[in-house]
């Protein structure tokens, strides 16, 4: 609040880019999943600790992460489903979640998301395998 | 065509996906782009060699990798720009110039791909900067 | 059972390769090792998961995976080392105690094992670090 | 101690290189960070079981290790600062808290810390996001 | 020039943080190696390209990754061998190429460099050898 | 000559291990392939220019890299294959160049060589392909 600098960095928008309407809340999926639940809770404990310690540069680079996948010359549903396979390459377990909750409250389907992680699957190998058993398990909370 | 291991493998069919109506053909795009063209003559010359090796898993490898990027759930060109920010976030030239060239033979335009690359550049970092600008000197010779 | 396309796929047979002979069976490793108990019983469960999902094409990639580890040219000991030298230096601690309880199971020797971790080591640095210590303790359980 | 080989690679010293004067001792972090003990303990009874295992190669390169950090050319405390930016934007939890706890020893302040991780932020990009929110943790932890 | 966004993101300081005081101009640098030569105006090349397509996200990450190296908490050369640490342990030929060039115009000596690769050596492996030995010629070009 | 230090790490010798017999010296090698003579007369230039620098931990670093392929639980064939599945899987091409060189030295055949590659294109996907096709030029021109 009595911080300058950090409202300056959440204010500033990204020319022609939209903040997505979101099909489902944080809370309907929290309701849905345990694995979701999990993964946000301490998602925002940790985040909060971040918070507080005020990197100035650290906020940029969350403000230029978030930017990033608004909806602009790709709707921002594509946008998630890449940070998806951008995180399955990359191997990031709380990266996945993140991108397959995001993706799920932006109303993507099942096969839409599993066909990502074949992306990802594909272009980094077998060794992706033991996060897309963990990704699956998630999908089949979030979809059933 | 004496090898029916080969020729089994190349037909196997993938249900309910479908190749892709392409835009522009590899000529045109070579026509388009000193860049592009180099790049294919050379996969091509390289991968006659990897063919005459008839390696069973390999050709197998290659199907499935076909396949991956057909068009299902998801529209063949979301797929191929997933196929690029998978290569520039894994940094892998020859793999970003091929799905460039993919995904503008698929009708993707000059801002869709900048957008893929975004999602690359911001979960890769910096360490994508030097695939970035080669893969912009790309996509200038190919929306020029 | 009722899916024509899984059975498809499991009965296609690599040319020239070869199922192994185990020395020892999953259920002799669960009992020999805790960690790899726990292991096997995380993976059977999440595959079951990955199974009912009946995706056609990570169910080819599974067994593209499967085919690969088979003895050919190479025995499968030497194979499955091979795995476990990619899976260290990709550093990957699923993957490597898939690796190590599959040599084991294969009459890989311990010293065997240490020797192929330490090329991952040599190859993949300090960063191989962690996941060695917590090999080595498998090969501990397994071993004594 | 019956073992003339390691106590062999242990003796062998690198010409010009110092070991660090430490501000805190190991039994200090322990005590102000939970984080840190836990990792500490965890560390020491898995490197107990690689020890007793004796490998050579092993050994060596854990002695190889040790050196790379002492004072020479570069005074101690940037290079563990830039053994954290290795293992930051390589993405290794363990090696981060390794060279946070050695940073904290020799006498690094919390934004140095920061600003090295930053680094790695920047060149590994957003993957290394979930790394920092825990590195942030041990920080909050040690500094308070 | 008639880009309002881009001089709003040049112009955008990080508070606290200098402006590094050079040594070396770079066509001192130029003058001394030819392999910086090349790198130099190629990536000054490639660059201009970047430049003219004015990507919002891309011009906000080059500010972001220009900032992050600025003397602020820890003095700009050893955020400079950072950099090459981290250049070196992911392996880019051209981030090496950049930060080797930063620290050598920043007065670092050439064992403090050394030192610095020694860390990336030691945590990314033997993988790092062929970037190491390219890094080296352009060491001995720089401070012969 | 006159360094103590370099000789001196030169003939700590690895306990019980073998300098390898091979099968072909390193001048038929070059004169069956013009991509192994062109890679290997580069490694020698550059690595006289490593060798002149006389980095203590660099020269330590060469001399555990060197012992880790001599044969000793493993032959020293299979640890060759086991660098090159570890090279390919990281995506090193200096690195397959050196390992498919030294397996053809060591006496492997072609088969033995395309099925560690096999391993490596699983484990490492689709990005290992551009990796794939160099080597098999090399493996073309050495095996033909």
């Amino acid at each position: 609040m009595s911080n300058p600098r950090a409202s300056f960095v959440t204010l500033m928008p990204m020319p022609e880019h939209r903040e997505p309407n979101y099909v489902f809340s944080e809370e309907q999926v929290a309701g849905k999943s345990a694995i979701a639940r999990l993964f946000m809770d301490s998602r925002t404990r940790l985040n909060q600790n971040v918070d507080r310690a005020d990197n100035f540069l650290v906020k940029r680079f969350y403000n230029l992460d978030h930017n990033t996948y608004l909806g602009g010359a790709l709707p921002a549903k594509y946008k998630e489903l890449m940070g998806l396979v951008a995180s399955a390459c990359l191997r990031c377990d709380d990266c996945i979640n993140y991108h397959v909750i995001q993706s799920y409250r932006l109303g993507v389907s099942r096969p839409e998301q599993e066909e990502a992680i074949n992306v990802a699957l594909v272009v980094g190998g077998s060794i992706v395998i033991p996060h897309l058993r963990r990704a699956y398990e998630l999908l089949t909370e979030l979809y059933s």
